[in-house]
């Protein structure tokens, strides 16, 4: 079969061929349809992150599938069922720990995991992937064209079941949210603002000039835009209004401190970015003192478990269709593999930049199909 | 009748006459018993925090104190019963607000309240004062000889719900916990951590030398004292283990930043300092990147509510009460009051070095005495 893997570091993935895989026992064998591409697979094609399985020298990439069972394989699914796998798996040579025993991957701390298409274990780009039944969470058929987008919808779950928890001891009305990032994880969580949560007010910052898509995108949710170059995100209640939550998705280290002076009083900034060391100067007496004198939070959030995943299914029912089609710019076969890796050739801006995006046609969110659906 | 009163910035309290207050109708008239002393009064006294009310030329001191009910005014109180005021009121001229209504004063922003001793409203260091009936909570006879603690375990009950609310989204099983600061404060808190709270292994960091009271109290609870000189917060995960939970009650602004490199996956920091501003470089780029990819968080706590003194009164009634004698060094009346002030007219190093108590015989807890228990 073919799959799409990558030497780490080379900078372009590649096809390469695979023997189709046979399940073990409790797995069931999945036909691949779809497989989204996000800034975690440049960065394991950059060679920044990630690593491959022991013994091999290539990582098949992939991490946001949807597929159909093939084979149950007495597993208790159905044969033709669309199905989204999970992404955690306990390390190589483990059967399993606490955290999967619980049912939290995403609370595993290093070394406790891998991550298929990220790091020690193959990914879902392939024609067939195998998988344990119970890390395939079924989706309806009538979804699972847009399958590829419930991993990256359950990350930003998490982050939001965690922001809220971090909030449950009081009575919190959260009315404002402020999206630090519009790339295609940004604007989903945007949509998820202004469509399913309730927020009465969305705001995402970035730094494209008009026109640009993912500002169209913002404005026809009914959220404002925000450039970064014209406000910063410290001036950001001044100019518009204090947050009651600020979701990171820049990877800029400097917003996760700036967040507390953006958030309202009592309210929570999520991080889910991952920068490279980076030192600067921050009024450390001034955050302190604010975080404490208004009750405020910061969390940092991970990965996602298999509930993440389910609700992330029925927030997907939820966000009109259109907006869906406008986030996700183009689905390629694999004849045309280049176009749905479109900066995998190109020099990206390492590190602390990553909302420095030029303001050009990149597209926001492709996908690649090895199945029609 | 006598009350305890500051002009902010004089540096020394002094005893003024006032009238003795007259209930309102919903309101008590409580005889004061005893008042504890805290960081705030000194803040207060040295006029670096808070504020006289409106008209007044002096603050009546004291937000830690135990009274006995002398004139119900047909509130529902019982005469002779023993009660800790809650501190927070709301405005002057304002009956309520949605704060105050949902009972989470504690959780209102600047503007919103009034602390009473502190900022805005007269304090408890008198003779008799009155009080809604709401924010007097019952305390059993047994235990009013301390209940001038109850308001300060409230600060740390309120944080620790905070904390464990942040870890409410998955299946936490805290074992470590750290306390930054052995002032009264963070010994209250190792106390609650080795004799309520069930931790396994509770530290607490200082910059004290030996032979000193503090130290006796933390190894007298079973607790690790670590010296900050020798052992820095960041280093304390190798010399030591990483923690579950920090706390920190040092008000030193670093910590804030320092605690996140201290914590194991998955922990919370609380903070509680109020530092003032203080700038100095973070390598930010690591921090954030470790609070996400270990679901790590911090969560600032100010002041407490109701619920909050009732829990703080079941935790005193647990704690043992050689602990509580260790830790209160002098109760003192009124014709000694200076006793009950020792750092008063000496130089205290403001800001940032909170931790930095000089090696000497300072007090660890004290308290005025009004009335005899």
């Amino acid at each position: 079969m073919k799959a799409i893997a990558v030497q780490p570091g080379a900078g372009v993935p590649e096809i390469v061929e695979r023997p189709v895989p046979e399940p073990a026992p409790g797995e069931a064998l999945v036909r691949i349809c779809r497989v989204g591409v996000d800034g975690t697979d440049y960065e394991v094609i950059e060679g920044s992150h990630g690593g491959v399985p022991a013994g091999d020298d290539r990582l098949v990439l992939g991490h946001e599938a949807v597929g159909v069972v093939e084979d149950a394989n007495g597993t208790g699914l159905e044969e033709g069922q669309y199905v989204v796998p999970t992404v955690r798996r306990p390390p190589a040579g483990v059967e399993t720990n606490d955290y999967f025993e619980r049912g939290e991957p995403d609370m595993a701390p290093e070394g406790e995991y891998v991550e298929r298409g990220i790091v020690g274990a193959h990914g879902f780009m392939a024609e067939y992937i195998t998988s344990p039944a119970d890390c395939l969470v079924p989706i309806p058929a009538e979804l699972a064209a847009w399958g590829f987008l419930v991993e990256p919808i359950s990350i930003t779950e998490k982050a939001l079941e965690h922001a809220y928890a971090t909030r449950s001891a009081f009575d919190w009305q959260p009315e404002s949210a402020l999206v630090l990032g519009n790339g295609s994880l940004g604007l989903l969580t945007v949509a998820m603002f202004t469509e399913t949560l309730g927020y009465e007010r969305v705001y995402c910052l970035g730094r494209r000039d008009r026109p640009d898509p993912s500002i169209d995108i913002i404005e026809r949710l009914g959220a404002t835009y925000i450039d970064s170059r014209e406000t910063p995100l410290a001036e950001i209640p001044d100019a518009y209004e204090p947050m009651d939550l600020v979701y990171e998705a820049t990877g800029y280290a400097k917003h996760a401190f700036e967040s507390v002076d953006a958030l309202a009083p009592n309210g929570v900034a999520a991080l889910l970015g991952v920068p490279g060391d980076w030192s600067f100067e921050i009024d450390g007496g001034r955050l302190h003192r604010e975080l404490v004198l208004h009750n405020k939070a910061i969390v940092g959030s991970v990965n996602s478990n298999r509930g993440h995943f389910e609700a992330a299914i029925d927030t997907l029912a939820a966000l009109p269709e259109g907006v869906l089609e406008a986030i996700v710019t183009g689905v390629y076969g694999l004849e045309e593999v280049d176009l749905a890796f479109p900066k995998a050739t190109a020099s990206v801006p390492a590190g602390h930049g990553a909302t420095a995006a030029p303001n050009d046609d990149t597209p926001i969110k492709t996908a690649v199909e090895f199945t029609d659906i």
